[in-house]
């Protein structure tokens, strides 16, 4: 099989070195293509990462020669490949630009970006949770003239860590009311050079800008339906979420306590539901898909991020803890990879899914 | 005026470390007598310490000498101090034992131990809340047949960061009827050796052993009454905790949600109620009492443990982000020096209120 | 006695704040001025820092609503201070030209910054080390053809945590003929942001832009002596440093190996000459020295920077672990707070001892 | 190929989780017997380390199921196991005694311990240094009058971070006369619960007890030669050694200052001969063995500890910033992997290495 071309945009940040380590040796797509700011463009990427490559294992060969193009020249990435991963670092409007112009240009976009989150026909996608949110794709392409062109985002990276747990048992049959939570993000949340030292050596932030309304609205969404060629808010859901910093380099923990409409699961049949749970990234077995999505672990002290946070790939979300709460039902603590399950790896995911839908 | 002689128990441990620091220079409690293990007795307080000193700042010269007493020999402590504060690391029933042995020798007892917290006569004090909980003394003297000495507790170190402003708010005419928080917990409130250190560089620790319970149940005895010489517990609160410990040297964090019943303060009267608050300490000017029991940061991003810890002697509690909840009424967070306010500084507070009510 | 008037520019950076935090109180000097760039120029101190406020202690009320002036416009402070502090973050000549500027406008500087370290006749002072080199001050005011003004700096911050036991040891007639060290720095001293928390999470740098010469340089200025209205190196000293930033918010620590001429001390008389070793700040008194100025540690895991950082004020060297070196002839661990003693701090010692010199 | 079933003492400890987590997979070893302290045998491997297992994947699903044994019985060792890997955290003398009781049995013993490294005819290898003291086993079997048991040693782990590098500039013909260093040691070197987490948030470590005299003595029974059946230390280098503690997880720096004999390598040629180093297990294509055992890196801030501790397979040494040195000829700075190419791997290694050359 031939691999499918691809580019980064914003290769040089954080998410984008990411993506980089992480289609290393990938089965279907091959890095053809890197793109970042006009400061950037005209360097080998080597050149461009030296000094602030952050990941754990050298540049990949394959990309350290490839010349960095000037992300906002968008004619250049046609051609050279069929898809482009975006994970630009700029302001929202700026990006919502850039990122039609591509897909006008007949690329496909998976964006980790959040500019396109809230128009109206841009799904907005968690393989294991709302796949046939790609089904809006034909009504996105027909409202704005696109050709092969599209559009999808991925959401942020906070509700990695226990949306899809909390889906699970929605998916069993529990209403699910109200959801009280609390997050220790990691650092590599913020990109790069993102939180200062001096901000979190022996300390934590108790805010991050953006990041409760985001936590507490994109849900409703991905959990949404679609109605007239565009998304309908599911609002039956009541989140509050308090989200803090910690020194962490990755990793995101969430302490959740959920509250259950008449119906409500029992611990022991929650740990089961989670177990079982697999969905269709599972079933069409995509190269990037956790073989379980959902890990539960007995151990008292666990999810911890430093020690879950590359089960299966950095694919996982781990979770523990499950029990009665005093206030609500059920509380539990969840935890993701927020660079690979909830930026680059949840991007790859969503480009493979949409692969094999025949969509690329 | 003359300075009474006090002793501490366990005073080479973490929380007592911090006893013989802040107890330096203090204007009526002078360290004449302290206590530890039996491997720590018979060697000079600078000795028994050595090379586990852990405050930042050297060892008080008026305690460097001292000779280190073996804490179970009850009697050592009689004739020498007219207190004892106990910050003693045992097993709960053998700091049970010991505590109310000192106590039947004419030694009032103020713990910071969780032994005698359900003792149903033994008051749970934080002097800004409950001072007349001292109230109870006299029965539990009648009762266990003690002349002068007595116990007073005070409670866990996780509390303290958000209990006083809900109770502020109590105070204020506003009934609280469900509170959820999330507390990120500083790694000194383990002692010494406590938390290993691979457990929490780069990590993060969702759980606690029993401090969830505390943090649920403790509250109830303190916003509590006494009826038959017995505490009666204050049931119409409910408490949901979510207790994480993290790589911080000092300061817990706590955020919570809070749900009233049919009054419901704004957000601008809860700031006015938080910021004009005063109470006992503060009329009494007890000596470690701090001017404002409760300080409101405006900036988003604040409390932060290591910026604001100290505020106010390390004795205040301070609070920011106070937002309406999307599931509850309101929503803050709160922060506070665990082994001072939450621990040593707390007794201290507790014993100068006993001596300005003659109880010493 | 009524105090001066001082100001303070680059008021609002990391050392800036450690200025204003350190000078509340302070008895001769009152701060009544502060600048910083010109986009926090017009707004009250409180508001330019709001969100950046690194001290672990509130913003002294005496700064909180002093308008903060463009540090550029030097006119601004003639008239309303007798001396300024300098801590500007810009780059190399800028610094230059302004320092000269403030002084030509006939106010002191005493500067933090590297610029004018340099200047032939500008003196570098560590006042336990070399306070006569302010006796150059007259040839440099007349070679400027300024009036009362003049620049005196402080080195690099690096430094502090082991010159002065090393000069002690030169005092007492041992001549130092070579020098090995390897600094582990905190992350203060890069200012704010400074360095990225994706950097040293987890992780320590062994490199710090410039900081090795300096290390490597400046003590032979300071060690050095004057002829003909200039500064002549102390070039019999060989040294090699490796400077390293770990995840530590503030103190410096310095492994040291020294080899001497012909006359060796030994390890007693080493520590002897240490404990007794007084130099003019205490002999004048001056507010902000040390009582003692070095601090030998008996304890083999000392000193540490989150344990002795503060000791006396935050302004004594404390060392430790001296012993023989297989290499040379001793070694010995020295420590300090770089932002207080390695800046501010050291700043404000240089101006009470002019002050004392009568050069103010 | 049938695979060799090994064993592993002090299987439960941070030493010996690495060796389950490295070895699964192993292409010529199979564990198949896990021994450790009294208190843990009988357990499943899973139910012994619960809670703390401390690798960043999940227990090999091999593994969690073998029973624990009592290490301290040497007999269920035979039969069961071909060879042993020795990671007991027990007193010297006892690890001496149980070393030597199960190569009296007829297993050969791979130990990270330092209990035996000093016995005259145990060989301390590194197998790109010193293979061919491996030779020696045959003399050590006849003293001992053991059959096919015998015992090989690995050095303490922070030698590993530059004594590679240095030798291969040996090999290249120069002689080094002086070294003097300084290490940055993660915590996990410690073991577990080892550092205290008080003694290393927001702080570093001057000392680690032992430490600076393997350090300073290791390298020169490596760098020596046999004699009459035991070792002769090579004497004619001296080498000075700082240790520290500091706040991370895995991988031991040293900066290093290198002091040749008349004979002095350029910059450029250092470099040279670092890159085109291979040694033995390189030859024989080990399966632990890194392609390129020693990684020179240009960008000016590397190696850093969590950047480069895994690179090849976590068994390659990084090296970076070479330089002139102002005292002795040049210095640079050297990082590995202190739990895998410094213990576990290294370990792994040995016994690779003795299965190609028959002793197996």
């Amino acid at each position: 099989m031939k691999k499918l071309n691809v580019g980064i945009l914003g290769a040089t940040g954080m998410v984008g070195q990411n993506y980089v380590r992480l289609l290393e040796g990938h089965p279907w797509f091959e890095v053809s293509f890197v793109a970042a700011s006009e400061k950037s463009a005209g360097k080998k990427y080597s050149e461009a990462v030296s000094g602030r490559w952050h990941m754990p294992a050298p540049i990949p060969e394959a990309a350290r020669d490839l010349m960095v193009e000037d992300a906002s020249k968008v004619g250049k990435a046609v051609g050279d490949c069929s898809l482009v991963f975006s994970a630009m670092e700029m302001d929202r409007q700026a990006v919502q630009k850039l990122e039609s112009e591509y897909a006008a240009k007949g690329l496909p976009v998976f964006s980790n970006s959040s500019a396109h989150r809230w128009t109206e026909d841009v799904p907005m996608v968690i393989p294991e949770i709302n796949p046939d949110h790609l089904g809006i794709i034909p009504a996105q392409q027909r409202r704005n003239g696109w050709g092969r062109g599209f559009i999808v985002v991925k959401p942020n990276c906070s509700l990695q860590s226990y949306l899809t747990p909390v889906y699970a048992l929605m998916k069993a049959g529990f209403e699910v009311k109200n959801m009280v939570l609390a997050t220790l993000q990691a650092v590599s949340g913020a990109g790069y050079p993102g939180v200062a030292s001096m901000d979190i050596v022996d300390n934590t932030i108790p805010f991050i800008s953006g990041e409760e309304e985001k936590s507490e609205k994109e849900p409703l969404k991905i959990l949404g339906s679609i109605a007239g060629g565009r998304f309908v808010n599911n609002d039956s859901i009541k989140i509050s979420a308090h989200c803090n910093r910690v020194p962490v380099t990755d990793g995101h923990t969430a302490c959740v306590s959920l509250g259950f409409g008449p119906k409500k699961p029992g611990v022991e049949e929650t740990i089961e539901i989670w177990r079982k749970f697999k969905a269709l990234p599972q079933e069409l077995d995509l190269p990037s898909a956790p073989k379980q999505p959902i890990i539960y672990l007995t151990e008292n002290n666990r999810p911890q991020p430093r020690k879950d946070r590359d089960n299966d790939k950095a694919m996982a979300v781990t979770v523990g803890r499950l029990r009665p709460c005093n206030v609500f039902d059920l509380r539990f603590v969840g935890l993701s990879h927020n660079t690979v399950r909830g930026a680059a790896g949840g991007g790859i995911l969503n480009a493979e899914l949409a692969y094999k839908r025949k969509l690329l």
